[in-house]
């Protein structure tokens, strides 16, 4: 009988959903909507009810599965499996391991998601080979996640690989979500593109990003990338700071723990080696000589993949174990 | 029979030296200067002539040393042994567990000093009981040691913990030993204390600061300290500044790793609660919420037995392995 891991990675619009095998190769990979309704009610029944029918869909029992791997947006108490707090979904303290291994009937290990984005990478991706790692998540916000030693470090409070609240800004800095300001994720996630765009939008009225907020009555991180690939003067001006806070903060992390590897996934780190080089301009600027020799610094591989490989790998660690 | 660890720490002026139970208590401690004249290569023979002399004068045989711990100032390969590089001692690439175990017959480990005295205040200090722990010790320099899961954490070049290196002054700061220039250690240290208080001291001549620089020809940390415990305007202002890159710099070392403790050694340490309370309004300013609520910042207690007991303790780790 075929056996799989079911890697799961809950977002705030969308769960993925996959079947993997115990080498990491997706055999079906699916979504659903993630129903916010009630704080989150119905997620766990939801999720019980696109497994059991994707395995009748496959004319699969319940054996063939070795268990379920899921990633949260928020910190979570690996050991206890409790999510602490996932604001996108409505969860406070909520016993999601217990929950949807009573609804599934099979093992459960939840993580956080920036967390399971790095083990995916660790396992299948641009980290393949490292045991020691940082990955880097610029998505809406800026997420991340630490390996030490081929394991997760999680932290005291589970707020371990909160690199997106490094303050970079000491002075006037952009409000984070997290009630601090100046913290990375103002400045280098795509919604720190756009704060750093609008701020002195303005004074370039010359600029294409200008024509784009007056044609589409806004503008995104990728319309700022796209206008710096073309040599828009501003729009680089732009990319460069947002690379020097990437590479600066990135280093400062590298000195911390000189990983082997440090990957910048995320639908940011779409834009590719116009912003990787940016970034390991500053990287190689502010790092300490040792670190710079020995730390490297890549894109991402995975994709959107990188959550359910990584949930799946946290389930093999965990038989391993 | 008893049974003692040595733990060493060498230092560019003077090598510490104990005789250490398993249980981490100091039986006998002693101190020899460093010879670092050609390139050091008199430093090994010096310890191994010093633990003879003690085994001779307690009238105790070689059977009695379960191992020997030591630290060095530089970075290492704790694998090898080799010790990659010492600049106050003279050393490249330099065999040190080799040379060390050929001349005293006794197994050897060997670590970076500012991670050994991390181990020690973890094993006995201020970190007593904590498995997640980050040591800074602000000397003449700064110094760093980052533990994970009661294990050190190396990086793949001998260069993690370096946190005196990590750059918090992006515009004109000073330069640094390291190269680069706005590392911590610029600002943060005995030397930074004395950079910050020099760099505007001419616009105040009605500081204590400046009577003492009138009268000595020079000033030290511990004077700008003493000066802002009597409630010195400019000395005050000073600790400020010094307070805020520090508390900024370790809110940031928290965000990326939530440690159950963060201890502040190393002599300017002995500052104490005046500088305990600043640095700790500025990681509370910086510090994500859940890093806050959970990293706790403390004053180390060992003083200048952290580096051998944490030696020691190194010894005692693999042996258990």
């Amino acid at each position: 009988m075929r056996k799989w891991i079911i890697g799961i990675d809950l977002g705030g619009t969308t769960t993925k959903l996959a079947f993997i095998t115990l080498e990491g190769e997706i055999t079906y990979k699916w979504e659903i909507p993630t129903d916010k309704r009630a704080n989150g009610e119905n997620v766990v029944s939801d999720i019980s009810t696109a497994i059991n029918q994707k395995l009748n869909e496959l004319n699969a029992s319940k054996e063939s599965i070795i268990g379920i791997g899921m990633g949260c947006p928020g910190p979570v108490d690996e050991t206890t499996g409790i999510v602490y707090e996932a604001i996108n979904i409505g969860w406070t303290n909520y016993p999601l391991q217990e929950e949807l291994s009573n609804a599934t009937c099979m093992p459960v290990v939840i993580e956080n998601d920036a967390n399971i984005a790095a083990l995916g990478e660790m396992w299948k991706g641009a980290g393949s080979g490292s045991k020691d790692l940082v990955c880097i998540t610029l998505g809406t916000g800026v997420g991340g996640g630490v390996i030490v030693n081929g394991s997760l470090v999680s932290g005291a409070n589970g707020a371990a690989g909160e690199i997106g609240h490094l303050t970079v800004v000491t002075e006037k800095g952009f409000r984070c979500n997290c009630g601090k300001t100046g913290c990375l994720e103002t400045v280098a996630s795509a919604t720190g593109f756009v704060n750093l765009a609008m701020e002195h939008l303005d004074e370039h009225p010359e600029s294409k990003i200008t024509h784009i907020l007056k044609h589409n009555g806004y503008i995104t991180a990728k319309d700022v990338i796209d206008c710096a690939k073309v040599n828009d003067l501003y729009a680089t001006e732009i990319l460069n700071r947002v690379s020097f806070y990437l590479g600066m903060t990135l280093a400062n992390v590298a000195n911390v723990l000189n990983p082997e590897k440090i990957v910048i996934g995320g639908g940011v780190s779409k834009a590719g080696s116009i912003l990787l080089e940016n970034v390991r301009r500053f990287f190689e600027e502010y790092s300490f000589i040792r670190v710079k020799k020995s730390t490297q610094l890549s894109i991402a591989t995975l994709g959107n993949d990188a959550g359910v490989i990584g949930a799946a790998w946290l389930v093999k660690s965990h038989l391993n174990e």
